[in-house]
């Protein structure tokens, strides 16, 4: 077993822990974590983005879903530690493990902070008699050299950019807690905080939140954050907008003496600790937080903005694309610096912060892992032939942008051409859909899907996920997927202002892997005597690479569709390109 | 106001009554009921098969689905009764308006034994404060020469057709009474004690179910029924299965006696008066019917029997066709001769017993009337032009069918070819979808409706339902649907062996209404690293009528489709046909 492992199961005997859980989680339940809470991976060895880890006095399980299930076979090997494949039949699910290792009485511990409180009442339901520790961050112990906490310097985030100034948006809230007959609402997803206050920070890599909690009254609101992030002048016009400082970790102390309930709080975003600080005379009312839907029907200063900030990615993916496909027939390139070279593309453009998330740069059969990413002392080298697979994205202050293309380097051969194709089929489809209002991710997912269902090919993951405004690039509560995910919150109604990627893909291991990614902004069509019809307007503007397109598998439609789609790349993005790369943006989008 | 409403608000106000309900429904929460049931039908004039019926002492509201919005609508003319078109922006629910009629206390009456438990929960939960009276059946008061209950034979469902005994059945039953921890198990819904049993009746017209209850523990098993209506063989037979007998009308006395407990139940179909009557001190357990999936997942000795009632079911609508395009060009014909000429088709088919329900023959713009009934005083008469939709089906020994077809009796114009091709690309697209397993109606519906979303068209109904062997032409727990509704039990996974309706259409008031339908068997594909793929074998046998086709509008891939529907079509009827039907064939079903 792997040191790390035995190192936290010496400490469950000293306090008599039967199982200790560690999610991929801050305190805040963010999906991507600063290097202080890593605490998963320097357990486990697995890097991924998302995995639950158990430990029971001699054993470990992680879970993970299917982006990450040829990544967590390698990381986990000789670990000791089994891998457990979300979704796949036989598999079973951490309540399911945990039912099978335990009798009735069993102690459960975990740091509750990084917990959320429907998980751990989930598992309440589940086994009424286990005894729950709440207070260990045992981790912690074992870890020598833990980074510290991140404590970047905060940023009023211009309404010139976000549209609405934060009193706006503070009263919009009040006027929900007052639907709910809520005195108070407390907030601990970071980007709501940043969405509300309109502020941006840095304490997480690529996703431009500072840590903080919100707590809200009918007439206060009080930010919890690292006051040493906070400059006195933001300080200042803060206060002016009615919203006072604490401490980041008076949270708890101070929620210990709230005194106005109920509390209106997000059940699968607050953390099990916090809620068990709170005073047992107050109401609790468990709703989604407001501003989460608010903040995925974007406005139109945010909608014009998105658009600038795409149009500056597309110059510098197209701009990449070019030079790849050239330069690979003239030496060999690593993944590293192909990632590089984007990246100083993406720098050349005003406005760019740094990429939405790590970028996947990946060739050949590395593509066949969904979120790979390559790394200097282990990557794969360029040659020019077969496919090459970059999912990419800026933080710009107009915006977010998430952005997936595939590029043929050289020859391709048939079954690739083919799943190229496919896929692509897939995105526009998706791209192209006309629907009532009232649709769901689930009811266009087959869609997407469709295409490759048709050939018994599956991508084992959503078709897309809502992006933030200079936030995260994964938000809800808008998404494209097949079945509900519990604990997912991805099914919200499509409402026009929402952006949602659409990236189906193809993933053969140890062979090649395929995606194709643009972000769809959702817009109003006519409406008549059946409803208001929706569809979607395509934001993301760079080529398709058609060296690995099969077109005899295109229809009529779909290439009408295609041609269609590279006119409009022509038209946008032609204009910021020299002379030279405008031609090759021409064959690029040329007519097939 | 109508004169019943009239009398009602009367008995009312003598009651002190503020809010009547009157579903449509018997005590089983039948979709369709016998005569002795049809309280809302005399009440409000309007004769559709679904309606609910609210009436204060001085308003009366009626809601319906987009099924019946025209239908509704004359028949309620002058009636003073509102139309309340369910799922329209703007209309209010039941609960709604009751909330915008009352304050808090009020007294709300009905027959408690037509209203579902779940219906009078929902409604105890909006309104906490309301007095309500359950025992109530006003109506009864009022209808002079009401129809008495029926009581038709029971006939013993011979095991060769319906492939699996009734021990078999209660056997595996009890097994998921033992999984629930159930002692006992209350049956309500016709058509599941139909298929328990292998019994059929002919209590309501069209669907071959017997007024009865089943109360089932681990060692007993009471059938609650007529008993005149069960001969002495049969009533033997029973006793040798362990199945004994008890009058109809002994159940709410039984059940105020029962000491099995807990008590499984499902609460969308039991009345409310019958759980009114348990002691307190037995358990419920609230989950759907154990047999209400069961019985959706036919075996193969039903998928068998149900295919050749389906090969039937197309010669007869296949003879029909050839006539009716003939005949036309000859002379006029009423809707209702059309009728009647399919149903002496369909009798010359045999083992055939009955219609399945109320053939619709609607002809021109009644056939935007979704569920049209023509009468001999209120028909139409057919000329040798325009559209004729002919939705009907029948009850074989071998199983249930349920066809649509629309014919071209003459020129067509264009909108109308358009639309017909556009339906018909829609129940295409649907019948050849390829899907993994654990995918729901509500995953695929856009196949079916996306071809009209296109176009900004909808149909405002769901695209298919299950259906029954031998039973019930609509029943659960699967189905077609984009939107889930509530009370509607219809989002089951879609498991091998079920047979779902695949029947879009367009519907245009004051014009022309066009729908195609064809019953889809669900099978198992391939299996592989994704899952198990699923996909549909049609089973349904008629020609689509080319002569109403926009060719131009069809994909290559749906001429192909529809070819090779025709094909199957043609191999599967013509062995049943004259030497010159079949020529007629072989042009219905010609290559295009």
């Amino acid at each position: 077993m792997r040191k790390e492992i035995v190192m936290l199961q010496d400490l469950m005997k000293i306090h008599d822990f039967d199982a200790y859980l560690v999610e991929t989680s801050d305190f805040h339940q963010s999906e991507y974590v600063g290097e202080y809470f890593k605490c998963r991976a320097f357990l486990s060895g697995f890097t991924g983005s998302a995995g639950t880890l158990l430990v029971t006095q001699n054993s470990a399980y992680l879970w993970t879903d299917g982006r990450y299930f040829i990544q967590a076979e390698n990381q986990l090997k000789d670990s000791g530690i089994t891998l457990m494949k979300m979704g796949q039949a036989g598999v079973l699910t951490l309540e399911e493990q945990m039912a099978s290792l335990f009798d009735d009485k069993f102690t459960f511990a975990c740091d509750g902070r990084t917990v959320s409180y429907s998980k751990l009442q989930g598992l309440k339901e589940r086994f009424p008699s286990m005894n729950i520790v709440l207070n260990q961050d045992l981790v912690n112990e074992i870890w020598n050299n833990r980074p510290s906490l991140s404590c970047e310097k905060v940023f009023d985030y211009n309404v010139k950019y976000c549209g609405e100034t934060r009193t706006s948006k503070i009263n919009r809230i009040r006027e929900k807690m007052e639907e709910f007959n809520a005195e108070s609402h407390l907030i601990t997803s970071l980007d709501d905080i940043a969405w509300i206050l309109n502020l941006r920070g840095h304490d997480v890599a690529c996703n431009p939140v500072m840590l903080s909690y919100l707590v809200m009254t009918k007439t206060n609101c009080t930010l919890y954050c690292q006051l040493q992030a906070v400059d006195e002048n933001l300080k200042e016009i803060l206060e002016e907008d009615g919203v006072s400082l604490r401490d980041y970790y008076c949270i708890s102390e101070d929620l210990k003496l709230l005194d106005e309930g109920p509390l209106l709080v997000d059940p699968t975003k607050v953390n099990a600790f916090l809620i068990s600080c709170l005073p047992k005379s107050i109401g609790r009312i468990f709703k989604p937080n407001p501003s989460t839907l608010m903040k995925s029907i974007k406005n139109s200063v945010e909608i014009k903005n998105t658009k600038i900030a795409h149009i500056k990615d597309g110059v510098a993916v197209t701009k990449f694309m070019i030079w790849i496909k050239e330069e690979i027939q003239k030496r060999s390139i690593t993944e590293c610096e192909a990632s590089d070279m984007l990246e100083s593309f993406r720098r050349q453009q005003e406005h760019y912060l740094e990429p939405s998330f790590e970028t996947i740069a990946a060739y050949g059969k590395n593509a066949a892992m969904m979120h790979y990413s390559a790394k200097p002392h282990q990557q794969a080298t360029l040659e020019n032939k077969n496919l090459f697979l970059v999912d990419s994205g800026g933080q710009y202050l107009e915006g977010t942008t998430d952005i997936t293309r595939t590029f043929a380097l050289g020859d391709v051969d048939d079954l690739q051409k083919k799943h190229f194709t496919l896929a692509l089929r897939s995105m526009l489809a998706l791209q192209n859909a006309h629907f009532l209002y009232g649709c769901i991710g689930l009811n266009l997912d087959i869609l997407a899907r469709g295409p490759l269902w048709d050939e018994n090919l599956d991508y084992q993951c959503g078709t897309g996920h809502g992006v933030g405004h200079l936030l995260n690039v994964h938000e809800g509560p808008n998404g494209f997927r097949w079945r509900m995910m519990p604990g997912r919150n991805e099914s919200a109604i499509l409402e026009e202002g929402m952006i949602t990627t659409d990236e189906p893909g193809v993933y053969i291991p140890n062979s090649h892997g395929i995606r194709h990614e643009n972000e769809l902004l959702c817009v109003k069509g006519e409406e008549n005597e059946y409803g208001q019809f929706m569809h979607f307007e395509v934001i993301t503007f760079a080529p398709i690479d058609l060296d690995a397109i099969d077109e005899s598998l295109l229809s009529f439609r779909e290439k009408q569709w295609l041609n269609h789609y590279h006119q409009q790349v022509r038209e946008v993005i032609s204009p910021y390109l020299t002379e030279q790369e405008k031609v090759m943006l021409e064959k690029y989008t040329r007519e097939i």
